[in-house]
């Protein structure tokens, strides 16, 4: 009989509340379940109702307690936000407790710290819950991804974001309309930035780059772009080209180096992502020689939340049963180190949507224009005409971001341009 | 510095030249697939020539040699069929070597043997490559899934079975036009018989239910029906009635025991897996608290099942570097055993195509003798006319099989139907 792994669950929300539940009816799951206790439940107030009784002694306030509890062997750290969590953690690690964490916001800052603490207190920290909710993604790009040379990883990881575009695109619907009702229905928080500001997509991929390619990618490397700017036209003319507009998490090495980024891009249709929809998440990753593989699923919800915390403490429960090592595995792998490309030297596709008056000339005036920058075009068409002003799509093929952006700011000049107005400009998923 | 992992190859086919491919070409990858070397690899004659040349006294035709060489530490079985793969396999063990494995057909059939056989000599038997090729599946399901309950598992596992059933869909195209030209494309074998009868997908399903359910589940156990019996008209038909038909690998388990079986399958347009198309795989897991997750890629191809074996290697690696004893999220679980649901009790949905004779209470009789057999119908449609002849299309809810097949065996008696035929009966994904 094994001594079962002894765990203090920091937080007592929906996650904390759902993985306690499964914990509690390991019937039917895996017998390793049964190796797991939950010893410390540490918690903001006593007084309040839960969905979960404990017994006496368990719940308690004193987070600083549990972390620092000799009879407790790992800590779940369930709380979110920035501090006390990044705290309590660094102190689990130095008592020698190992961590489990769906706190993307702390790993996605605070990660190299906490890694090189728990490097060095020999202990693991896991979050398969920090990205993707239930989907497995953390293990499988770790252990068995890993063997491949990685070149791409692009997600829809953010489930509000992807509900809201899809009801756009669904509906017709302006942004401001989508969100308030996605609001109403719980879908997005009263203050939406986190989300529609592509915030809590960029903690999320500079975890999944820093995994997939070795090397520590940290928040303030991955530049951000939200939704507020796509608008109901955008994503009519997008569907009239062949794509769909989904934001994406994309971290992408090459021989000019690793760029992680989050941004609306036009997907074509026959992508596999451009048919994921509604809150659901999916990551694909791209590597050599596997080719592509995509990972679908629920992004978030207490119990697919859950289900991937209690994942950890199963392996955590089997790992330090049979080994005091701690598996490479579930390291952060150590690759040399790649230069992260500034966004002007982006290589991707763009779209454009001009407005202006109407006359002749125009379409060859921005023609010459973009070739003259280099930048190569897919296709140049008139979409619309109205008060004598031409409404005008640009799709280039793959190009420089700063001689796309050169070729923009010289528009104003072209002697047939007069009232140019550029509303939008996404980026277009990136040829091969 | 750790004594590297010896392994000895059986097999240099298109696998076993991408495994070894990938693993003397480390760069870029997993830092720890350098502790990896292959010591001897066994094939049918030296002759041939390679695209990978070897050192001298590497390449060996006695693989007898190979499992019992106390060198060597892992055996990586790739030769694929029964014998002398099963052999091989249980004298590596017997001879305490772990075993990496893709052979599917040795597995659903000897499965129980083999895992008996490693328990007892305590070495790892693992098969990522042998379901989906190259996705991470039966990682994800045994360590990370595994905490839910799982309900059900549904591929689309047999890639040359979608790319016949994709593109009948998309040209219209009958079955044996299709198949030559997938066989002249390479996507189809010269005797198609394991792909197109099922038999392929029937062994997959079989170690999935078994690592899902946590109890042995053999080829024997899992009902096959194949694709040849279905039409181009069944899949307009289809499609008219909001279906695509995919060759689905059914497991599931409910309160009435576990069923695992392979039938062409009607499912609903916005299922996720009605758009995987061509020779991709894709694996869906329904579990409890978890939901729906999906798993999609390359489902065969040298380097993507290249890139399964290695993961299993690495794994390997840095387990045994770490441990004596085998880390029970790598075995099969074990569960309490269910029933195997007998075809008559299953409950699912029908499809049927019939043909008679067009006169009035054709559909007035059908519903009768349907509703008699409490079969409940969702629709029941006359889609053409020819001759004096009337095609009817019927699709049930939920419902047991014997009484849907109960109900057809005594349409022929009905007082309305003169000249009946049956030419297609298929099953319709389950309701929830």
């Amino acid at each position: 009989m094994v001594q079962p792994l002894k765990i203090g669950l920091l937080g007592l929300g929906t996650v904390g509340t759902s993985t306690a539940g499964i914990l509690r009816s390991p019937q039917g799951r895996h017998p390793s379940l049964t190796d797991i206790e939950i010893a410390k439940v540490g918690v903001k107030t006593l007084d309040k109702r839960r969905a979960i009784e404990f017994p006496t002694g368990v719940l308690t306030t004193d987070l600083e307690g549990i972390v620092s509890d000799p009879n407790i062997d790992v800590i779940v750290e369930l709380i979110g936000g920035l501090e006390p969590a990044r705290s309590l953690i660094l102190k689990a690690i130095a008592n020698q407790k190992h961590v489990v964490t769906a706190n993307k916001a702390v790993i996605s800052r605070y990660g190299e710290e906490i890694y090189r603490a728990a490097e060095q207190a020999n202990v693991y920290v896991l979050m398969e819950a920090a990205v993707g909710g239930g989907i497995p993604i953390i293990r499988p790009l770790q252990q068995t991804l890993s063997v491949n040379r990685i070149q791409t990883v692009l997600g829809i990881i953010n489930g509000t974001t992807n509900y809201i575009l899809t009801k756009m695109a669904a509906e017709g619907s302006d942004f401001s309309d989508v969100l308030t009702e996605a609001q109403e229905l719980g879908y997005a928080e009263a203050d939406p930035s986190a989300d529609v500001d592509g915030y809590d997509a960029a903690d999320k991929i500079a975890i999944l780059a820093t995994l997939a390619f070795g090397q520590q990618v940290n928040l303030e490397d991955v530049s951000c772009e939200g939704i507020r700017q796509v608008s109901a036209v955008d994503i009519q003319y997008a569907e009239q080209l062949g794509f769909e507009i989904k934001l994406l998490a994309i971290a992408q090495q090459d021989e000019t180096g690793l760029q992680a980024r989050v941004h609306p891009t036009l997907v074509p249709k026959d992508h596999p992502l451009a048919s994921i929809d509604g809150v659901n998440n999916a990551i694909l990753v791209e590597g050599d020689p596997i080719g592509q593989v995509m990972f679908y699923g629920p992004g978030a919800g207490g119990g697919a939340t859950a289900s991937a915390v209690v994942s950890d403490l199963m392996n955590l429960a089997t790992m330090v049963h049979t080994s005091n090592l701690v598996n490479p595995l579930f390291k952060i792998p150590q690759h040399p180190s790649s230069r992260l490309v500034p966004t002007q030297e982006l290589v991707t596709r763009f779209y454009a949507r001009l407005i202006c008056v109407d006359r002749p000339g125009v379409i060859g005036n921005l023609g010459t224009c973009f070739g003259k920058h280099d930048v190569s075009l897919e296709s140049i068409v008139q979409i619309d005409f109205k008060n004598g002003l031409a409404e005008i799509v640009v799709v280039t093929h793959n190009v420089k971001e700063q001689k796309f952006r050169e070729a923009l700011a010289e528009i104003p000049q072209l002697e047939a341009i007069e009232q140019i107005e550029i509303p939008s400009v996404l980026r277009v998923l990136r040829e091969k």
